[in-house]
């Protein structure tokens, strides 16, 4: 590995996968009813025989109206107010962007706002498995037990290139270094590489939305207050919903499990703190209480839930 | 690796490291004036070639008045205001202890209350640059730049026995798990593994002193405060104090360096939390105001130096 390859962080690709971890990283996008798999699911695809199964164990769980209901309340309470925040639609304007490019636009964050939350509760009980902790197991109520559709809902489109660091331009590596900067993140998040298509956009992103807010107290206290959320969701699943360490004693050193566990821990952080960016992106758009709903789970869910 | 073999965490204990390991271990030591290498070091010596490189590039840094200064400004920090705590000294001389024996307790929570923060200053330096963050450079003052005396101040005793995971009694387990489970944690510290020497005021502890506060909304911005802080002063290095992730590549593959990344970012919020409990062990016998102290450093210290 060179300087340069350490440009990015270790990773599996979906692109690069084959065999049952293709199968995996698909299964992930069906039952989660999103077009990507979460760059902590890319990092955990690298230790030997360490997302299959944890998925495997996780997929029912999270094939329930219970984690929908979780999801939703999460991006609820992840809206940090608005105060001030301008609709980048004038600047967007000014760059000659059409109404249409920035419909599409908005849709790739209703995207990442829909499914950030999943991952968020995905990782989460991931992270507390192999730390030994698992769900209180008390049944779910027969409504919370339903299971979900499978396969993105209508409305959602195909993702979006992730732009690569090993080939992005000067530019977008320049906004990639300040977003980790900015972060003290290790790497771009899925949601800032699929941005990156979007350059001009992207760094009014960072100016006016992001970097006010980013590692403030009040920022910090939000990515705290969903990380504590979300163990509360995990803990009210039925059963377990990862694998315990000794699940991986076959295939990963010891030094490996405990990495493991080490970025499944900086991972629940890091998508809190993504899920808090994208939905603030939105909320510059669209308003609050937009960016806290939940965008496409009512056109083919089932009557009355929210 | 059995189940219960991952009763504890994956980690290289002192007793066991020889050859380079052990000098570094040693080294480790001698530097930051303390009896013990910090649980993230025990971890990171199972990582091939990571501890000793990471140690040689933070060592001169960290041998200096500057890093004493950060570590004393962090502990001053670290102190959550303690309404209503209850000084367990009548609990401990109903369970018939001496005087003695508590004063020894208490020169127990010195020495961790001034090692703590040193660790805190070295891990948050080692996460920064294995992300590829380096300190700005500027040089230091003439009197930061100056060196600290080596080895253990006068006053500091040889540190107790660890007690082990493996070896514990069921009662001392119990309260590992306890411990881990408030606060979400990977493995007990090296200070909860010394104070599991004293069974009966670990529990006393974690009812009065540590459970009340733990992991609530005060409590977790302290520790995000000390992060904070703790990137600020190893900002002000004038030079690299950790290797990035290109120095591995001969010894590590890809994942265990994203590995080692996750652990020192867990790690190093792990053990803001435990400098917040101990101080706040110290404010329940001595106040808030001898908890913030440097137990130690004036006692050998350059004149003037607070």
């Amino acid at each position: 590995m060179s300087q340069a390859m350490m440009q990015k962080f270790p990773q599996v690709e979906h692109s690069q996968v084959t065999g049952e971890l293709r199968e995996t990283f698909d299964d992930i996008e069906a039952t989660l009813r999103v077009p990507w798999v979460a760059f902590a699911c890319r990092i955990m695809a690298a230790f030997p025989g360490a997302l299959t199964p944890a998925w495997r164990v996780a997929k029912p769980h999270h094939a329930t109206h219970y984690a929908e209901r979780a999801a939703d309340s999460l991006r609820r309470n992840a809206v940090v107010p608005s105060r001030g925040l301008q609709d980048p639609r004038p600047k967007l304007k000014e760059l000659r962007w059409s109404e249409e490019k920035i419909k599409e636009l908005i849709l790739v964050l209703d995207v990442f706002n829909y499914g950030n939350v999943k991952y968020l509760l995905l990782i989460t009980g991931w992270s507390e498995a192999l730390q030994g902790r698992h769900p209180r197991g008390k049944p779910l109520a027969p409504e919370d037990a339903a299971p979900l559709p499978r396969g993105l809902p209508p409305g959602i489109p195909t993702m979006h290139h992730m732009v690569e660091e090993n080939t992005a331009t000067a530019e977008v590596l320049g906004l990639y270094e300040r977003i980790k900067a900015m972060h003290y993140h290790h790497g771009p998040s899925s949601d800032y590489r699929v941005l990156a298509n979007y350059p001009d956009f992207l760094r009014i992103a960072l100016d006016d939305v992001i970097a006010p807010v980013v590692r403030t107290p009040e920022y910090d206290m939000k990515q705290r207050d969903l990380v504590a959320e979300a163990r509360e969701w995990v803990s009210g699943f039925p059963g377990p919903v990862g694998v315990g360490p000794e699940v991986l004693m076959n295939t990963c050193q010891p030094h490996e499990i405990a990495g493991l566990i080490g970025i499944l821990f900086m991972s629940q952080r890091f998508i809190a703190d993504i899920t808090i960016d994208i939905i603030r992106l939105k909320q510059a758009f669209d308003g609050d209480a937009a960016a806290g709903a939940s965008p496409f789970f009512n056109q083919d869910g089932p009557t009355g839930r929210t």
